[in-house]
């Protein structure tokens, strides 16, 4: 089967099913694949405000009702509980185990959130001859947690994680371009040239994800990263939070271009 | 005194005092002016994803700490409760009274919201030689009930009100492409043309604000209003709503230019 021209809801229910396991990217082309939050509903209006105060690292990109498992906008008959490869969950903002699905554990009480996805406006940049190197190498992108505090909501603080992608300087002025018009899947680039200067000590040892090659005429561009309420959640402790698996993200039914603004 | 020319500070401490009143439109040019809600909190996470679903209706800009009467990024030191030069306030969704103040009423329970106000855009329009025939006629912006349901979120649900300005075909279509980057502001126009596409029966009878010529050559163009959940609080019927009446709006310390984009 080619995954890559795939549709939305087929590769869902192959994960639901279990047949398709593992990271998402390139999956069904053409497709915003999102970031998810889950959380009971008295934290919902923190985290609302907190995606609103921060749309660089968490660009909201819908909010389910109260108790449902589906997304008016982005997949009307999705199962959010089911129809993600692979899940975290979180307690007392302590990681406390992977799973495959989540529905013994959603209530009527969760609130669930989509995120954009940095995937969005890769595929914008590689259509501009841009490379992007961690997808030349076939795994995850290498994502770094900052010095830099993202906005505070209530309980939600603490520091901005980024995402890194290698490239020339003359690329990433094109990449700066090319993503202004993303700004609901994070937008123009957080820093570009001196790690230290964001708080980050080594490119080779990313807190999430996999490091990449950095090329002797190459800069590394940092951009928000969605994995932010992941580590924002260290500090909220919620007493749960469900999030999906760094690079495992919930493939909706909306298409990329509806994204550039 | 120059009010086009005043600081927003001082202009917000003469409305406290009661040394100006009436509509501030033309006031503090360059400086961003708000449409102003303020609710019990046990409103504040459905209005504020009622603004996240409705941006072209209410674009919001800015969202004060329960109880706190300042904004962090749009006015850190103002007092939201004496600084709008007239309230309206709403029990149960009906319109019970103006008021100068609302200090009285406002309690550490309440969230206030700044939304988005088309005096930015006018600027820019301004600038771009399209003429603004209320700004012409020196009294406020026409505005109508649509039929156009707004994205319901909770009990926060009804009709779309907009704003009308008449002008010819040919500048309609460089205020779109102007208000294009004016998406914290209300963005391009909901409607152009044909009043009664959107339910307007009259365009001699606003809803709110008084009417203006429309010339033979001209079409209506009508944008998402800031008034909408004025409207929208009929239906939904919290004890208590408090908000700017309308074209008195809250004058804030951003320049107009960082609502482009």
């Amino acid at each position: 089967m080619n995954l890559q021209a795939a549709q939305p809801n087929i590769l869902r229910k192959m994960i639901k099913q279990g047949k398709l396991t593992g990271h998402t990217s390139g999956m069904a082309k053409g497709y915003v694949q999102a970031n998810v939050v889950i959380l009971p509903s008295k934290y919902a209006y923190d985290f609302l405000l907190f995606c609103f105060r921060n749309p660089k690292t968490c660009p909201l990109l819908d909010v389910a009702e109260k108790g449902s498992k589906s997304f008016i906008n982005y997949a009307a008959n999705a199962d959010i509980s089911t129809e993600v490869a692979s899940y975290r969950v979180y307690h007392h903002g302590k990681f406390t185990e992977t799973r495959a699905h989540i529905d013994d554990l959603f209530t009527e009480d969760m609130v669930s959130f989509l995120i954009g996805c940095s995937f969005t406006f890769e595929h914008a940049l590689l259509d501009a001859g841009i490379p992007i190197r961690h997808i030349e190498e076939n795994h995850n992108v290498p994502m770094y947690i900052t010095n830099k505090p993202v906005n505070p909501s209530g309980q939600f603080k603490g520091n901005m994680t980024v995402s890194m992608r290698p490239m020339t300087m003359e690329q990433a002025i094109k990449a700066t371009e090319i993503t202004t018009h993303f700004k609901n899947v994070h937008g123009t680039p957080i820093h570009i040239g001196n790690p230290a200067e964001i708080g980050i000590k080594q490119l080779s040892k990313p807190d999430f994800g996999e490091p990449v090659l950095i090329k002797e005429n190459e800069v590394p561009v940092f951009w928000g990263c969605g994995v932010t309420p992941q580590s924002v959640a260290l500090d909220a402790k919620p007493e749960i939070m469900m999030t999906h698996a760094p690079g495992q993200m919930f493939i909706t039914d909306v298409p990329d271009n509806q994204l550039s603004n």
